[in-house]
């Protein structure tokens, strides 16, 4: 007998038809012979409408008010799954983070987990429950209730799954599984059976909002075997995420995302003198404002001067206007130049490591197409451009077929499911 | 400096505007120079739109998992009112019944307070905290949460007041007060500004919905003054409860409810034999069926039967038609006979101790009017009559008349806080 930690989403548990919906599924894995652990997230728009009611009251609510107001949408949710399991006749018990034991830091609104009891939970599996604990919550010092901030459901399910060393954690959701390319946009994107950790984590750092790249590293870290799948679709398996090692065979590429949610930002005309790159973003990391591509021209040495650009989230530009004039002051630039209209188009395999030519091969194919590479950056199992926004839709079509991402021309990797 | 607890009800934070509005009656109070522990319910509908879904999933929902649902209301509502306090520049904090330590017993939807842990709040207290507690919840062994049932919110408030050696416990809801009977009936009913423990009690037994008996016992059980004011009308000080020690001046009768939630219940032709009436009551009691009037009239010699009567809950019939066939097997009745269109009605007075023709006077004024007594029970400081429904409000105004209880006629009681 096993172990399976299964998270189901908001639009999983949106209501109480689907509530229903979602006991038959944790069911269905009780009577395979495992015990289950069930992560929830918060019902549908819940956690909208919670967010909403502390609007009204005040812009600036404190983030430990807030964990209080939040940390309630997934208790919610909890509560009326046991009650749908128990209606089924099943053993169910639902817990918060905090009667769980989810130990997290001192921090509130954005906690990481820094440790989970595990001996209630082994009791109550013992004696026949089914588990089900609030998602995205835990408790820090002093018993007070914290979130754990964006992507926290899936890293809730994840830690459990580590922490009661769990066969595997399923992530069910509205989606089918992590697809060679957005479907939407690419009608011939495959389904993909496996992928690996690497692979993933850079896809979802990329734009494919598949699963959010915390839950995957905290995965990678322990080697969980996770697998997401669709809730309204039982009966198919989705995709299953391994270490690469564990993988029969590794393609060059194995899947492609846009990302169109950042801004690129030129700083023009910057003195090349050593430290003003380090000031720039010094002043950057201090407003909490993330950088994603950066890059540095060749030093002018007519003028010493040289340009730095980078991109960054489009949720931030606010929090950046509010510092152009400090950057002026330190770095004496002569144009801070923003431009939002564009997309990151990004490959993503972890066969390319000794593969030479996917770099050349997609700055050629891009190319043919007449679309301009703005800036580049690679890691060592992906490779983004920058292009304009409206070569979105035909870069990813075009790169697909050139990297044979769409369902018609290869086989697919079998994964299998660890016993 | 002393400490004032303050409990406000659902329609008194039923909306972000509401809510708003009580940051400030609680801001008032604490600008008065006293500490302020605040007890809030649920927003408005919140309770009942959770127990709509749990109904929906199930209509045998486990206690345990009702109580995890239910307690979220509270939840949100006391961090969205430490928002506004906050935000209106005062500090303040939200506690989880959990987090205070409101010990119970081991028992869901019904459980009674135990123990107050009273060290952490007291220090954030003494930090310049105004303390926001969930109201209708605590915890009990194994960290599991509790709720009180009906009534939880204002036993919260004063078992937190008794624990915190409070001033006095104000209970805010959209009331103004104690009347000497419903305003909707009785047009020149008067606000009470002062009324005793016994008579609220009393009132609150026969119908008066303004506070629930269980708070008002907690708090004559400690003397603790308590206030019932309206969260509208700040400068209104409501009807303040004291000990009958206490009241400067005693009137006969205080006030008069009606109560048309009951049904009135006839045995016809038990066996005239000892034990008989125990066999019925015992059975009621198991099924957890509360009886209020009981007459059991004389035995009728010739035939060696009596008939029982007695009134239970409109809400408790169908628990009661559920027994029928076991009566009728172990008392061998001639017929049960059930009659819904009763009303009870009372008078209550700490004055009627001691002055004899209370009840005659009552029956008279019934009688002058020709509307018949169908039953009657009494306690030491009530009288309670059930009549026809169609009479109901017609007694309400004679006996208003007859005892006084209108405003025109009578100088009110004069009641001050305790300094």
């Amino acid at each position: 007998m096993g172990l399976v930690v299964q998270k189901f989403g908001g639009t999983s548990v949106a209501d109480t038809d689907k509530i229903k919906n979602v006991a038959d599924a944790v069911i269905k894995e009780k009577n395979n012979g495992n015990d289950v652990i069930v992560v929830v997230s918060a019902m549908g728009h819940t956690t909208d409408n919670l967010l909403k009611l502390a609007n009204e009251i005040t812009k600036n609510a404190s983030p430990r008010e807030m964990d209080m107001l939040l940390s309630t949408g997934e208790q919610i949710s909890m509560s009326l799954l046991a009650m749908a399991i128990q209606e089924k006749g099943h053993k169910a018990i639902s817990l918060t983070g905090s009667q769980v034991g989810i130990k997290t830091e001192n921090c509130h609104m954005c906690a990481r987990i820094v440790d989970i009891e595990t001996k209630k939970v082994e009791k109550l599996l013992s004696e026949g429950n089914i588990i089900i604990v609030a998602g995205f919550q835990g408790v820090c010092e002093d018993n007070e209730i914290t979130t754990l901030g964006r992507g926290g459901s899936d890293t809730t399910a994840v830690a459990l799954a580590c922490a009661f060393n769990a066969d595997r954690c399923d992530i069910y959701s509205d989606v089918e599984g992590v697809y060679t390319a957005d479907p939407r946009v690419v009608k011939t994107a495959r389904k993909l059976d496996v992928i690996s950790y690497e692979e993933m984590l850079e896809l979802a750092r990329v734009g494919a909002n598949v699963l959010h790249p915390r839950s995957v590293e905290t995965a990678k870290l322990r080697n969980m075997p996770m697998r997401v799948r669709s809730s309204f679709k039982l009966d198919n398996l989705g995709t299953l995420i391994i270490g690469v090692d564990d993988m029969e065979m590794i393609k060059p590429v194995t899947g492609l995302a846009c990302d169109t949610s950042q801004v690129r930002i030129v700083i023009c005309d910057i003195e090349d003198r050593p430290g003003n790159a380090a000031k720039l973003f010094n002043l950057l990391a201090s407003q909490n404002l993330s950088v994603d591509m950066i890059i540095q021209s060749y030093a002018r040495h007519s003028q010493n001067t040289n340009d730095i650009a980078f991109t960054i989230s489009k949720s931030d530009v606010d929090k950046f206007n509010a510092i152009t004039d400090k950057i002026n002051e330190i770095l004496n630039a002569s144009k801070i130049h923003m431009d939002e209209d564009i997309v990151k188009v990004s490959i993503v395999g972890a066969g390319m490591i000794d593969r030479p030519g996917i770099a050349a091969k997609m700055f050629d194919t891009l190319a043919k197409k007449h679309i301009n590479i703005k800036m580049i950056s690679t890691s060592e199992i992906k490779i983004s451009c920058l292009v304009e926004k409206q070569y979105s839709d035909l870069a990813a079509q075009v790169l697909c077929e050139a990297f044979e991402l769409d369902g018609a021309k290869v086989a697919d990797v079998k994964g299998d499911l660890p016993s």
